[in-house]
């Protein structure tokens, strides 16, 4: 029984930080985000009693059976598995078509893709629903790749997360105007290595209380923003919420500042270029790049701007994405 | 009746943002700060009846009677001679050593050097307190460059401010060996016009509440590592407490970003240097620059370091500072 899917990666508009379970993979908050049509990871799942263990091949290269992704992967295998009810061990290959340590969500269509094709190898009918929680189990952000578009993943109120899920706002096609410019910083200086992560700025950082207490509200609105196709008022919420998460992890104990020379060089020229007239928005995540949105009309502006500053490396456009898919199964 | 007065710029080891009285310019919270030796303002004040109006020169240029700062000095005088009782113009003459719009809190030594002339010339015999308090009503900062050393801004309770001014914790020559390495970063990007400043924090900014509950325990907290001279629990609530203000800035609508790319580029360096073994921390007030706060027996090799970062500008290394003081006065 072999599957293989592809699942595309996707950006938050109001972003997820911070978990209120762990084991379940549960948000304090509510997200939304537009699926990207441009990057995608696809994987095979195959199980056959052939397999002594878990083989996994990432972008050509076999994980080792205890380094962190390896043991990601095989627990979220045994989630398949317990569904199931097999015990099968499995061979998996996983592509992405982008870089990989980019900070361009490759745990969301990685996990997503997985997801999927693990589902469909087993032998399990999974609709949406299903593999959107499936999905978030491995990864949070994950959840919101099942679907194409404009998507909602719903914090929910379940302990076990059954009402904790993505859903779509908006068909691809339904705001095919919409633009996501990711611009690649990279990493430009060397890397101090106290890093936290989520957890780190729910235990320390006392503006968290209220990020929570904000952000939820924040993804109600942004849905409503998006069914209405306001660009304004979806660019200056995606701002603001994404300068909110980013404020809590500057003052998170340790300090987590993803932010570069070149990111802080980027938010200050789309305020400018804003100011005199040309309409753009940014959005960070848990990396330097810097993603601006807007509109088809003035792309071509603003990446003739955008090139201009010397420290983006690489400039992608992204259009909202498709839905995540099996594209070639084998069942027997 | 002539006086010079000299008065010292400070940098907050823990921030004041946000007033709870426009009028009395009374802080919601307290805050603390060292003076510094090397930037100061000298500021000569005449009262005679000869000067039909109040005429200002800043730097040898003369102010517009209707400039920003024209008008704020005016209105400053006009509290001075309330108190005296005199209705006399002025002349005022007044000199930074420093430049004047580099984010050095030049108002903060402008305006106790103002108030400190303006009373003597006046007439007016106050102490270190009440000229801390007069200082406070031109410029909240400024309370704190009337004394030397490490200072503490105490927030007060009284409705008309007669509780808020600052008094010493450390006499400079107490805590020598601490420095306050200011890097001089400018403006690197052509400037947005929409910068909003502390009164739209307090109206917009979500966290804004928690740092109000959280910046007076800073102070007091500040206070008592200075008594103790923890270099290392000073920094590191500096930092933190510094990280907090512009975290509330950030989420201020309209947004204010007073950080540069090498403002960044900054604050990754000093993480991983400290990760490496060299002890220092960051503070940045409202604009790009970078005080840098040390011992003195790594001032050397972190200046060498610093001096790599190309979007330094200037590099100043200051030392606790004297108290403000009058150096010539005619009175007549």
């Amino acid at each position: 029984m072999k599957a293989t899917a592809q699942a595309h990666s996707n950006i938050a508009l109001t972003k997820y930080w911070g978990k209120r379970d762990k084991k379940w993979m549960l948000p304090n908050n509510g997200s939304t985000s537009m699926t990207l049509d441009k990057f995608y990871t696809q994987t095979t799942v195959e199980f056959d009693e052939k397999y002594g263990t878990d083989e996994i091949i990432l972008n050509g290269e076999k994980m080792a059976a205890d380094s962190k992704e390896g043991k990601e992967i095989r627990e979220h295998l045994d989630l398949i598995r317990e569904m199931a009810g097999i015990s099968t061990k499995t061979k998996v290959s996983s592509n992405n078509n982008f870089p990989t340590a980019a900070g361009l969500a490759s745990s969301a269509s990685g996990l997503a893709a997985l997801s999927m094709a693990g589902a469909k190898a087993a032998g399990l009918n999974l609709d949406k629903k299903e593999l959107s929680i499936l999905s978030r189990r491995g990864s949070g952000s994950a959840s919101r790749s099942i679907e194409g578009g404009f998507v909602q993943w719903l914090r929910g109120e379940d302990s076990e997360g059954k009402d904790s899920f993505a859903e779509q706002i908006l068909k691809p096609e339904a705001w095919s105007e919409f633009r996501m410019i990711v611009n690649i910083v990279g990493t430009q200086q060397k890397k101090w290595k106290s890093r936290a992560g989520m957890a780190q700025t729910v235990a320390t950082c006392p503006y968290y209380p209220m990020w929570k207490e904000t952000a939820q509200n924040d993804s109600e609105q942004m849905t409503e923003f998006i069914k209405q196709k306001d660009f304004t008022k979806v660019g200056e919420l995606a701002e603001f919420n994404a300068l909110k998460m980013h404020a809590t992890m500057i003052t998170t104990q340790p300090m987590i500042l993803y932010w570069q020379p070149t990111t802080v060089e980027i938010m200050h020229n789309i305020a400018l270029w804003r100011e005199e007239g040309l309409e753009s928005y940014f959005t960070m995540d848990a990396g330097p790049q810097v993603k601006v949105m807007c509109l088809a009309k003035d792309e071509s502006e603003l990446i003739k701007r955008l090139h201009e500053i010397k420290g983006i490396q690489k400039i992608e456009v992204c259009k909202p994405g498709p839905a995540a898919k099996i594209i070639e199964e084998h069942l027997f």
